[in-house]
């Protein structure tokens, strides 16, 4: 049997995210019909990096799947784009050892999130920033974002209804960027906590536009306390970049 | 009676292009009933400064109307943003003297067109780039794009089914440039025939992979005859960029 670790990308304006559900169209199913189509199988199990929420996109979405199908790993993503949405492609296959798993095997992760620092949303980016208009002081963003770096327990940014148990989790790095009206948070950690960047996101905005007093992070942070972090950033800002292994 | 100029920009993938038509949602649709809704007036005409077709899009697309409201001209986009559909924004409004109008006044305008020359769709940019795989020589591309520069008779690259009548139009430049995978032109033209920019950028495309030689576009310039230039480049591609007056 083979182990085939697939990389793809998707614009997830259109899907309830990346994991199968009933009822509602995933990433997850037409990636695992899309296999099942060109290997005439019935069934492709297919195993993601990360559940992404619905709205939330990625740029290197890993994911891995077994065949018994001869099929050259490079000539996979051709085959398979021609049954996908034009929402979803793959770009990259290759043969793994039986072992490798996209999500118990990543070592870290970077995810980008996106805001529209502007009077005016823009017609093209509307499925891909936060329109958040209130003047954002970077500098402010910045003293509070550095306090975030390193280990710690980040339950103040997690979403109350989340099921994880272990909360620490180390931020390599958490870069606040300004280009024009575009405002890009870079983060890189070991793991993340359910709605962990859209937290920490939507916190950052609060302190830099004044809506939280940022010189407040240190408190926020050791407090544990969701209530005391800024509102969940909205899904379309978020884009999955890149997975380690 | 005031007359307003506004700007615009909008996406235009799921509009059958600027102007009204019966059964069909257009741009200009959206942004009559979004003008007539905030002024409460039963029908806003507006002028728009093209008819752009289905599927193209505008960063900077100018329109004009008159109206009695007394708003200041600084408040308009932001009221009617809250009545257009979010792939659609208004950014700027002026008055201006009664003999402006959006199209006639129009000196020149610019148009991107942007090409994916790579072996896989972009899940992102796939309403934005027409995605042709096979490589493309720029040298070829920038060879056969100088002869187009300058004032000429552009009938080889109109629509058949066009109806204008005067055929010669001064192109101030035509510009092909390559970051990565992707190729953009960009065109400013005093004017502009139908399908002008798809038909030039088809042809481009078609000189730089081979499938037309570079060395004949003197010939297929001259022709005057719309077979012997490329395809018509789809619209996605196309993005009206700016407007002069």
């Amino acid at each position: 049997m083979r182990n085939i670790k697939l990389t793809l990308m998707y614009d997830g304006t259109f899907y309830h995210g990346w994991q199968r559900q009933k009822n509602v169209v995933t990433v997850q199913q037409k990636v695992e019909e899309g296999l099942g189509t060109i290997f005439n199988e019935n069934r492709v199990i297919v195993h993601g990096c990360s559940r992404t929420d619905a709205g939330v996109h990625a740029r290197e979405y890993v994911c891995s799947f077994n065949t018994e199908a001869k099929i050259p790993a490079e000539k996979i993503p051709f085959a398979l784009n021609t049954c996908l949405p034009s929402d979803i492609r793959a770009y990259k296959a290759e043969d793994v050892p039986e072992d490798f798993h996209a999500q118990y095997r990543a070592k870290s992760k970077i995810y980008s999130y996106t805001v529209l620092n502007a009077p005016h949303g823009d017609a093209f980016l509307r499925n891909r920033v936060w329109h958040y208009p209130r003047k954002i002081d970077m500098e402010k963003v910045r003293y509070a974002a550095a306090f975030l770096e390193g280990k710690h327990d980040f339950r103040t940014f997690m979403a109350l209804d989340a099921s994880q148990t272990i909360f620490e989790k180390t931020m390599y790095s958490l870069s606040a960027e300004k280009d024009g009206d575009i405002i890009t948070f870079k983060l890189h950690a070991d793991g993340y906590l359910y709605n962990m960047v859209r937290i920490i996101c939507g916190t950052l905005v609060f302190m830099g536009s004044g809506v939280l007093n940022h010189l407040d992070m240190p408190q926020v942070l050791a407090s544990l306390d969701r209530r005391r972090a800024g509102i969940t950033a909205p899904p379309q800002g978020l884009v999955l970049e890149k997975v380690f292994y």
